[in-house]
């Protein structure tokens, strides 16, 4: 089908900045004259119904109800990827497709999953979350226990402490935006506040972290601060409505808003209060940020602000100059964005893009922004800034402060450098 | 494991109405001598971790990745329920299981379908989008086409017409939230708003209503009023993040924020701007409101104020004394719900419940209030006001405006029996 591309040619109404980026009220102010021609097309009025054949499926009814779900089978390509450790079953990472999704909620189907150990196929009936160490009364909880307790819902992402790492790396990796960043998700967790248990069980006052364990056969453990505990720390048991997915810690998992992916500790059976951090091979061997001079940042906890195109990215050709919303994802684990900048000129010139509402505190926050493509190379950034006014770095500053020795907390700015033919692919700029 | 129910019969601190309603002050304030004995187990510290057996998942490396996950083999249960009118294969509707989920969210799953024809099986690749009639020029949209608009997100509720037509029987059903409320369902929407394609096209000023037609074999279509369509209608192209689901419309549906489910027209093929409404089958041999006169309410669009309590509620048996959280949800096609107050004694007293931030426009919004059950009869209720000051009726004040002939829009207060066994079932007070 023909695209009216007329507009590509028309003036520079409502530039913002360099390379094409336009003011959002360029499609929401009225006019044919101003919103025609982003890629519809004409049809004379006494064809437009005729011309819509009877498809094959009008012709008989469909198909029946189904208890539970799945997508359309033209949508296989919308799953997760994944890269697994040699000689293991479950040890590795599979990887959200952001550049085919849309809005801020990640459907739990492709929530990333990061696992230590493969998925423990819990019974709940037998699961139990005990919490004791340096607490007056030690207390142990069925999942129908839990049940009982207030309830709160949040929506928050979670991300894994290496993603992005390929951002570290001194060539461009020739991927998109699943394989670089597709170890953010973000749902709406729904269970009971930990300091209402820890609460119930009474801190002792020596107490300062505490140890939360997965009833994986990894043995999943992290230290966490006993502050943020108490803070806004859930014993979640339901996502996005239903249960916990078996993927993301069935039947309960912790969720620690804004902290290191893995800290959210999945299938949780256990918290124990401690004086200090309990120094587990997940927060020694791994997480911890290796410095140009060789030595290790442990416990940076929160994730730092950050953001990337998700439309257009590598894998989506453009379709010819006109036309198109730019389109993507911003977070910081330290609350929430107050501004996302797009560029089009590779740094050069910056436009503020539009926030998707509710903007919600250590949750994905959607940014748009309308762009002309002239059909010219272009080189597409996006840069965020958070509540605590924390600016995205460009990658050039991260190397600098970081070196090629760290994996974790990789937040640079991307560049998505699309061609003369609308193709798409990762640059350094 | 046994339950510690000391506080069953502890003082009458912070009551905030009769028959055990507690102040939500009771789980968030400090102190075990306060929290405690909820529903939590104590065990002596040197028993504690050793108290957890490991179990025969820890012992094993679990199952490896998946491209599109699944709920756990445990949940079987929460899926939707349907009723087929006979001698068809999809016409007829699919319930959502309200008291086994949590959050404001419905996954897509289950979110509740209703179906004329059953679902049809559309290639992306050729379906079309037209928008005619009325207009200076008519235009016909691919998926592709559309995507390159902007966006926007909204998280929304849908509700059939026909939700909660039980109610309207003289005799209670016997049945709980999922069979009588279950036709209600909330998702994050993401698509374009119509007004832009409708500036487009160019409305002509006779334009005062546009009919919206689905590609199934039922042809369901119905008219909206174009004050509606450019106001908050968007052209929904993903569902919870990902793209709409065959039952909810794929590859696109209309989704008119608050009003009748069957407006929300799925897999849309057509706007056509018209003077008047179209008068179809759908609007005129349904979906209006019989009176007790024999005379038709035609055109009653927005879902009215409404709640229900989905915690407890039948099939969710109470597991003794004690204290527990009352949940549920609420909603209005009028904004959004400010105030939503909960009663234990069938509407003689009735204290305020705490609603979950953020609360949005024709969502839903979950609420929740501490109960401590004493083990006796008592009968649970909820009743929902909006931001137009719009308060839901009782059963007697519905049936007294509308009588026992009408099927739609039936809103009125839910009223569950708990038995001194823990039994919940729906009864009429």
């Amino acid at each position: 089908m023909a695209t009216n591309r007329s507009f590509a040619q028309g003036p520079d109404v409502d530039t913002v900045a360099g390379n094409g980026l336009l003011h959002r009220r360029m499609f929401l102010m009225a006019g044919a004259a101003v919103a025609a021609s982003v890629a519809s097309t004409a049809l004379p009025d006494s064809a437009a119904a005729e011309a819509l054949p009877v498809e094959p499926w009008m012709k008989l009814p469909g198909s029946g109800f189904v208890g539970y779900g799945q997508p359309s089978k033209y949508e296989e390509k919308v799953a997760r990827t994944w890269n697994t450790a040699p000689g293991t079953t479950g040890a590795g990472a599979a990887r959200t497709p952001h550049h085919l999704l849309n809005g801020m909620i990640t459907p739990n189907g492709v929530h990333f999953e990061r696992s230590h150990s493969g998925i423990p196929d819990i019974n709940p009936e037998t699961h139990r979350l005990v919490i004791h160490g340096l607490v007056k009364r030690p207390l142990i909880f069925t999942f129908e226990a839990l049940a009982r307790y207030p309830m709160e819902s949040r929506i928050a992402f979670i991300e894994c402490g290496g993603n992005s790492q390929l951002l570290y790396q001194k060539e461009p990796a020739p991927v998109g935006v699943q394989a670089i960043h597709g170890l953010v998700s973000c749902a709406e967790w729904t269970g009971v506040k930990l300091s209402v248990l820890l609460q119930e069980a009474g801190v002792d006052r020596k107490a300062r972290w505490i140890l939360a364990e997965g009833a994986d056969a990894a043995g999943m453990s992290r230290s966490v601060p006993l502050a943020k505990a108490m803070d806004d720390a859930l014993i979640a048991l339901y996502q996005n409505g239903e249960r916990v997915r078996p993927s993301n810690g069935y039947p309960m998992r912790l969720l620690l808003p804004g902290y290191e992916g893995n800290m959210n500790v999945k299938w949780l059976r256990r918290i124990k209060l401690t004086e200090g951090p309990t120094m587990t091979k997940d927060e020694t061997s791994k997480y911890t940020i290796t410095l140009p001079d060789g030595k290790s940042l442990q416990f940076v906890l929160p994730q730092e602000g950050k953001s990337v195109i998700t439309q257009p990215s590598p894998g989506l050709t453009m379709d010819g100059a006109g036309l198109y919303e730019i389109s993507g994802l911003a977070w910081s684990g330290y609350g929430k964005i107050t501004n996302v900048e797009v560029s089009a000129d590779g740094g050069k010139s910056w436009a503020k893009a539009a926030l998707q509402s509710p903007v919600l505190s250590k949750a994905l926050t959607r940014f748009r922004i309308p762009w002309r493509w002239n059909g010219g190379p272009a080189l597409l950034q996006s840069r965020a800034t958070d509540e605590t006014g924390y600016a995205q770095p460009t990658r050039e500053k991260m190397i600098a402060a970081r070196g090629n020795r760290a994996i974790y907390h990789s937040n640079a700015i991307t560049t998505w450098a699309v061609s003369d033919k609308g193709e798409v692919k990762h640059v350094y700029a």
